[in-house]
């Protein structure tokens, strides 16, 4: 992890689903964010599960091959759902979590109260008042989905983070 | 799909998760099966679960390199367990569904009770009794794990409705 407040560091924060799985890329130097692009990679019901898994896959590898980001970042998603749902969701989490590790990028995995607390400032925000404050922090994002908006929520939770992180590092090696 | 009857097909059978993904390959010509080998990938829970991914797919990767396989074939998890262990379980199986549809094989799945029914005769056959019918079909098999056993046990399911499928797509086409 690079230390912090030297050259900015890309974030690729990632919010996975078999159907839509949303990217966020900001950069962070500091205590300043810079929105850099976003969007959804979606997979559609009627094609065979590998093949979707290779869309997102692909998708993905694209989007780092692309923007170079030095980091990723994954909702550690909260499995209130049924079994069948958490393994589908799984299936593509895995993937999500597979390909930045390929690409030799720490990934980082959040629980969604952490990103709530880190972009709205309490745990128990709803998803609107998440979107809003993204739109605030990132002047001149473009949204046109929510799972787009989660992503870079997600990247921002780790762009806090990794602050906090780096200083206690230095601190334990010191 | 190869028609049936012609030059053997090396199946792969996959048994995923992520503390032990097990694998095995078969040959399949016509109704005969001959054993080529079979294994398991086992990651430790004390590593990152993107790290424990890569080793999945890395090592995956590597068998299809090495052993060159037609086709591969996934058991379509029954996921009687709590959303926590599917989320997990399906993150190890996203993975393995991956790894061979990118090297460009056609992925098959099948149903746990249809992987008894196609190596014991009935789908309320138990693991010892699937293991025991497995050395049977594959004299030689050279089984370290039982989820080495288990993808074999896939493969042989492949490889007997491979033939069904290709007999009805001959149908189907004429």
């Amino acid at each position: 992890m690079r230390p912090v407040g030297q050259a900015p560091v890309r974030v690729l924060g990632i919010d996975p689903g078999l159907t839509h799985t949303g990217w966020g890329l900001i950069e962070s130097a500091g205590s300043h964010l810079r929105y850099i692009a976003a969007g959804a990679v979606s997979t559609s019901a009627g094609d065979e599960l590998a093949h979707r898994l290779v869309q997102i896959h692909n998708a993905l590898s694209h989007i780092i091959g692309e923007w170079t980001p030095d980091e990723a970042a994954i909702e550690h998603t909260y499995v209130n759902k049924n079994p069948a749902a958490a393994l589908k969701l799984g299936q593509a989490r895995g993937v999500a979590l597979l390909v930045p590790a390929l690409a030799g990028l720490p990934v980082a995995e959040y629980q969604a109260m952490e990103v709530k607390r880190a972009v709205v400032g309490t745990g128990h925000a709803d998803k609107i008042q998440v979107q809003d404050m993204v739109k605030r922090l990132l002047p001149g994002a473009v949204l046109k989905r929510a799972d787009a908006a989660d992503a870079l929520a997600i990247a921002i939770c780790h762009a806090h983070h990794r602050g906090t992180r780096s200083v206690l590092a230095r601190l334990m090696q010191a």
